[in-house]
């Protein structure tokens, strides 16, 4: 997608191994490139969340596993030393189901076959993430009518993934199709990734959308200014259920209520064919003052933390919840939509 | 209740008709007390949520409606300038049924009887807000169990009401009785009243708590962290149907989900004879600012309003919503629990 008119991928890595992705905690406000030639920046980049979003998580991941091979290779390193690298990778982030998948995959080349097939198996990882989630977009934009008004939670957009994304890429798709839409972008605390960067990437793309509260989504339906709820996925398990940010579960109750479909838009990198339902899922606890502070700039243009609550509080921030499977109307895929139960996810990602 | 050990109501108003109230927009940063001689300061605090909170904005639009008729007697004005002041005073706030209530009963008796009648209603409403919250404390102990876990939302606590407060007040009362409690605070964004006063509020009564992003709320009720959930409101209708804080519709649905008990405290002056149902209710909207900005303090001590979203966004922002009676398990009174019915809200309120 454009940045003030110049076509970016989210995140890419050079014939030298080295990683360029776009600095997602600055974002909105400062747009610059995070450079990264050691897989432990790579991997500090993904625990920091400089890189986010399901897809993108994943190729960093790959990216990061092929650049230990490329290590071990020049420094001459033994098998201890990429045993430690794989795990220190994993760890970086325990519920993004695209971190396994790609770590695993680069890893099992690079074991096999050395460092310049990991580098191979880590671009072709970048590669198919962008084809999957332009997939996504042609399946998901049948959904999308003419006037549609649509709710979408955090940033499931091309941020999230190499470009494209996942629930946005439907809503990209619809735009270039001529057809006119209205989204409702929740603001997403508490790291607030819809009022960031959904809103920045809608900016970009010139599409009509209002930031709304979080607590604000029920009443929006209940007005009958939501048509439908579009939302990515950080995992699915075999019997559908849905782990992603933090208030999914909560807007897809909502929906349930109002009798607004529900989907959820995913790649196949996401469905664990390991994970058998939600409660297998280990929800990250991230720390918290990411909920008692806030970050953005001054009027000066300063970027700026301030403390958002009482002095002395402390907060919990579990990052993800688990929506069931039973509250999903669909899960649009790069090879269609889907329903969410155990057959037609065994389907997909055995065929 | 106590800050630093002294006591304070949250507004009062002395002989000379001066009113005195804690600015809430500097809290938990700073505790001043905020001054006024004139109405139109006092309808200016109402309208900039120097003062807020149901109860604690009738009382103070009582005291404006007082002043007001303290100036018409002492500068000889006309009538005019009484349904002026009235008109000013009811458009505060669009949404607070007490405030409506208050500013006509003290109306009512200063056009009948004077100023000093005036007045002297405007104290009485004053101190049966602080009684009315103490008699809601104390028939919603019952319901609160020892080591009970419950969730609040935005501020219904003694800075809402003139002490005590209405969905706090049990808590407080359950408190002294010896039950222990843990409670988890919704942050209650854009205003964050919850994470700003609520949990003030339970720091300096030493309560346990947490803060959690409101979209966390369901998350700790598929975990069974949530026993029970009282929240206050802002207006109630003849059919039960509630209006209170943005985030309350979202709470009830996922608490009647859950399976959780969901009250709601109200003293009766929040009760609308004359509202049929939620849908006659006028939704407040307010400044876009309040979501695309947040305030509070940086690490040396001042306060400071930043940018928590894309330059350029727009955001809505409803300030309240309303919340179904099937929803609402019970509503706590100071005269007891009663269903959210007419029936059972026309015996509470002609009785």
């Amino acid at each position: 997608m454009k940045v003030n008119n110049i076509h970016y991928k989210t995140i890419w890595m050079d014939s030298k191994a080295t990683v360029f992705m776009i600095h997602q905690n600055e974002l909105p406000f400062r747009f610059r490139i995070f450079e990264s030639s050691d897989y432990k920046t790579t991997a500090h980049a993904i625990s920091e969340m400089i890189v986010r979003g399901a897809g993108a998580i994943g190729v960093a991941a790959g990216f990061a596993m092929a650049q230990a091979f490329v290590k071990m290779q020049t420094q001459n390193l033994d098998d201890k030393f990429i045993e430690t690298a794989k795990l220190e990778i994993l760890n970086t982030r325990p519920t993004a189901q695209n971190l396994f998948y790609a770590t695993n995959e680069v890893y099992n080349i690079g074991v096999k076959h050395g460092a310049s097939s990991a580098l191979e198996k880590a671009q072709f990882l970048a590669e198919q993430d962008m084809q999957m989630a332009k997939s996504i977009g042609e399946v998901g934009s049948v959904l999308i009518k003419d006037e549609s008004k649509i709710l979408t939670h955090c940033n499931a957009g091309w941020l999230g993934f190499v470009d494209y994304g996942s629930a946005l890429a439907p809503i990209y798709i619809a735009n270039n199709q001529g057809k006119k839409m209205h989204i409702y972008v929740n603001e997403t605390r508490p790291r607030s990734q819809g009022a960031r960067l959904t809103a920045w990437e809608l900016l970009n793309e010139k599409i009509s959308f209002d930031i709304i509260a979080d607590n604000a989504s029920a009443y929006f339906m209940a007005k009958k200014e939501i048509d439908l709820v579009i939302v990515g996925a950080d995992r699915i398990a075999k019997n559908g259920d849905v782990a992603n940010k933090i208030g999914t579960l909560e807007k897809a109750i909502c929906a349930k209520y109002f009798n607004i479909p529900f989907y959820v838009a995913a790649p196949i990198s996401t469905f664990d064919p390991h994970c058998n339902s939600g409660i297998e899922i280990n929800i990250e606890e991230r720390n918290q003052n990411e909920v008692l502070y806030q970050t953005g700039v001054t009027k000066h243009g300063n970027l700026n933390t301030i403390m958002v609550s009482a002095p002395g509080s402390t907060a919990k921030n579990p990052a993800f919840d688990i929506c069931p499977a039973d509250l999903i109307t669909g899960i649009i895929t790069p090879f269609g939509i889907i329903q969410a139960n155990e057959s037609s996810i065994e389907k997909l990602i055995f065929s």
